[in-house]
This record gives C-alpha cells, structure tokens and sequence, in this order.
C-alpha cells in the first residue's frame, strides 16, 4: 500500500498548492490592489488574474487528473468521463470570464487589445483550449470513434492537455511580471526595490510554478493510471480488493492478476 | 519507412524553427537595439536574450533529443551518452555567459538584481539545470550506478530535463514581454500601438512556444526511441537493415524481430 499512500500524500500537496495560488491571487489584488469590482476600472482589471489562474491553471489541472484518482480505475468509465469533461468546462468558462474583465477594463481606459506577448500567450491558450475541449468532446464522448481511433488519439490529447498546460503558466508568468512593473512604476517603492507585494506576488508565481509541476509529474510520469481494457494490475487489485471496498463487477475483469505495470 | 519519412520532416521543421529563433533574436537586438557590445553598457544586456534563447532553450532543447536519433538506437550507447552531457554542457556554458552579460550590465548601472518574476524563474531553471546535470553526470555516465537504479531514475531524468525546458521557455517569454514594455516606454510608438519591432520580437516568443512544443512532443510522445536491451522493434530492424546500412554487431540483439512498439 506505499503507492497508495504516496498517491494520498501527492493529491494533499497539490491540493494544498492550488487551493494557495488562488488565495495568494485574491489576497494580492485584495490587498494591495483595491479589489474587486465589474465596472471598467482597475477593480474589473482585477478579476483577471484571479480568474486566470483559478481557470486556466488550478481547475485545469485538477480537471485534467481524474483518470489519475484510484476510485476511477475500476467500474464504468463514462461518469468518470463526464466529470472531466464537466470541470474542464467550468475551467474555460472562468477563463472566458477572465478575458471578458480584461478587454472590458481595456475598452473602458481606451487601451489596446491583445499586443504585448503576455496576451498572444494567453489568448493562445485559450484558443488551443477550446479546440483542445471540442475535439475531446468529439472523440472521446460521443459514441461514434471506433476504439482503435481513441486508443490511437489519446496520447496526443494527453499531450495537447499538457503543452496547454506549460503555455496557460508561462501566460500567468509573464502576466504577473508585467502587471507588477504597471502597477509599481511610479510607486514610491519600485518593483526593483522588491516591496513586500513584489515579493508576495513573485511567490504566488513560483506557486503556480510548483503546481504545474506535480500535475505534470503525475500526469506523464506516474503510474497511477486506469488500465487499458483486459489488463489489471497488482496496484489496481489491491485496491479493488483491498478492505472493505467492494469490487465492481466488470466484464473485462480478468480472474489472475495482470502483468505488473 | 514512412515513421522514417516523418522522423525527418519532424527534424527538419525543428532545425528550421530553432534555427529562426536564434536569427530572430541576434535580428531584434541587433536592428533595433544597437547590436552587441561586452561594456556594460545596453549593448551587453543584448548578449542576454540571444545566450539565453541559444543555450536554454535551442541547444538545450537539440541536446536532449540525442536518443531519439535513429543512429543512436544500435551500437554502443557511450558515445552517444558523451554527446548528450557535452551538448548540455555547451548549452549551461551559454547560459552562465547569458548571467554574466546581465548582471555585469546591472552592477555599471546601479540596477538592483534579482527582483522581477522573469529573474526568479530564469535563476530557478539555470540553477535546477545544474543539479540536473550534475546528477545526470554521477549517475548515468560514470560506472558505478546498478542498471537497476538507472532505469528506476530515467523518467525521472527526461521529465525533470522537460520541466527544466518549459520553465527556460516561460522564462525567456517573460523576458520578450518585460525587455518590449522597458525598451520602448518613452519611444514615439510605444508597445500598445505594436510597432514593428513589437510585432518580432513577439512572433519571436511565438517561434520558441513552437520550437519547444515540438521538443517535448518528440521527446515525451513519439516511439522513436532507442530500446531498452533485448527488445528491437520493427521499426528499428527496419533502419538497422535498410538498404545500404551496415548491421552493428551488439550482444543483445535478438536473431528476430521483437515486440512491436
């Protein structure tokens, strides 16, 4: 059961790691920048980086490593499908709200859109997102591709859902060090001086850092994965059968334990 | 020989874009920078960004797709090994010259170091790329490891080599978008308005996205890769005794052909 716990203890990081990038956004913007509000002004801008890395960084990571839970290994794997698809919805979805906050602070302060490098990033990552979501869709859920089509596309998904990934954190990167020159430009205490919230929302990016990490560790690299249909192994039937949990019954189940992975 | 065909095209739309990224740096900062100098002047900054996409992220990125070089895949692996940690070594060399130039640049202007986001992402990844080297070096090079352990640190070694790659990649990114808001601050047409020199320097940032996407996806997803001893795939039968190749006599290769991959 090591693996097992070291699966345990692996969901308590990243929970903990993701549950603080979001709290060290708000508090950022909260503390130091005025807030929240939906009317054009600074206080709109400031949903953006909020909505930003709940979005495009913490649920979609999280969204992206439901395969990777031990209670999805065994039994019917569409509600498990559902879910991902479900979270990663509501993932682009505050991503959009998080463009919306930005290029409406834009349109009211009459500043352009979409020319620093930040935003082709960004706005990159999203697009790349949305196809990444359709296609998924298509493929995946539907009915209609053949097993040989889904077995042969899904590592490139995994891929695609990964590279998005790198792209939404070097985005959330590149837009925290430009806000930070922004905003403490004419201050009394430049950027280059490191003042306490240069130096909170530094951490909050090697935060994100830190996050994408492990989701990525986990996804390329663990073993922690559902089976492909006729193979189980040790892992999976120790924890299928381990105590008190009650086996499905599955029509592919094989009897003796797989090859171990 | 069409898995050969793409191997090829997948090589030559790599050598074209990392070639591009070099070119479109040494062009940025040579046409509308000023060119290079080692004085401490802006001129040194320069060096910077083209050391920094040069070694972290076009030769590093080159450096660890030795392996997946069909010559690689039969005969001794030591030679290749040699080239592997020398490449590498060439590409870290580069990077510290890419500090040096930076912060011999910050000390003659009185410009604090290590402050911006871009710094601790930059300084983070040179500084996991030496442990990664190190640590490549002791175990993987001199003799005294057990393959056993090895095989247990090898995907650990080409994951911690790909993060190292995406964290190099958010960081030159970072640097674009923070170099384009510094540079062009008080000049006639500022960043917002995209002036040329805008619009390449960000389609720049774009070519290296492009460039290590396409690393990581033939490091991380394709099959082209050298077997581990005692399995040879079709594919590798296939190049080993092509027309006109010459058969590498090796211990372990088996009389037919193995599982296919």
């Amino acid at each position: 059961m090591m693996a097992m716990g070291q699966f345990y203890l692996f969901s308590l990081v990243l929970g903990t790691l993701g549950s603080l990038c979001v709290l060290f956004t708000v508090y950022w913007v909260q503390h130091w920048r005025g807030g929240f509000g939906w009317d054009g002004t600074n206080l709109m801008f400031n949903w953006h980086p909020v909505l930003m890395v709940t979005g495009m960084v913490v649920l979609y990571g999280a969204a992206s490593l439901v395969y990777r839970l031990p209670q999805s290994w065994v039994g019917p794997k569409l509600p498990w499908k559902l879910l991902h698809a479900v979270l990663h919805l509501v993932a682009f979805i505050l991503a959009v709200l998080g463009l919306v906050a930005v290029f409406n602070f834009h349109y009211h302060n009459r500043i352009s859109n979409l020319y620093s490098l930040h935003s082709w990033l960004g706005i990159t990552a999203v697009a790349l997102f949305a196809c990444q979501w359709l296609l998924g869709f298509t493929i995946f859920l539907l009915p209609w591709a053949s097993l040989s089509l889904r077995s042969l596309l899904k590592p490139i998904h995994v891929f695609s859902g990964a590279i998005i990934l790198s792209l939404s954190m070097a985005s959330v990167l590149s837009g925290i060090n430009e806000k930070l020159f922004f905003s403490l430009k004419n201050a009394t205490a430049p950027y280059s001086s490191l003042p306490p919230e240069a130096c909170f929302a530094n951490i909050t990016g090697m935060l994100v850092v830190a996050f994408v990490g492990i989701v990525l560790y986990i996804l390329l690299v663990s073993s922690w994965k559902r089976p492909e249909p006729g193979v189980l192994t040790d892992r999976q039937l120790r924890f299928q059968l381990g105590p008190g949990s009650r086996p499905y019954p599955v029509a592919y189940m094989p009897v003796a334990s797989g090859p171990s992975q």
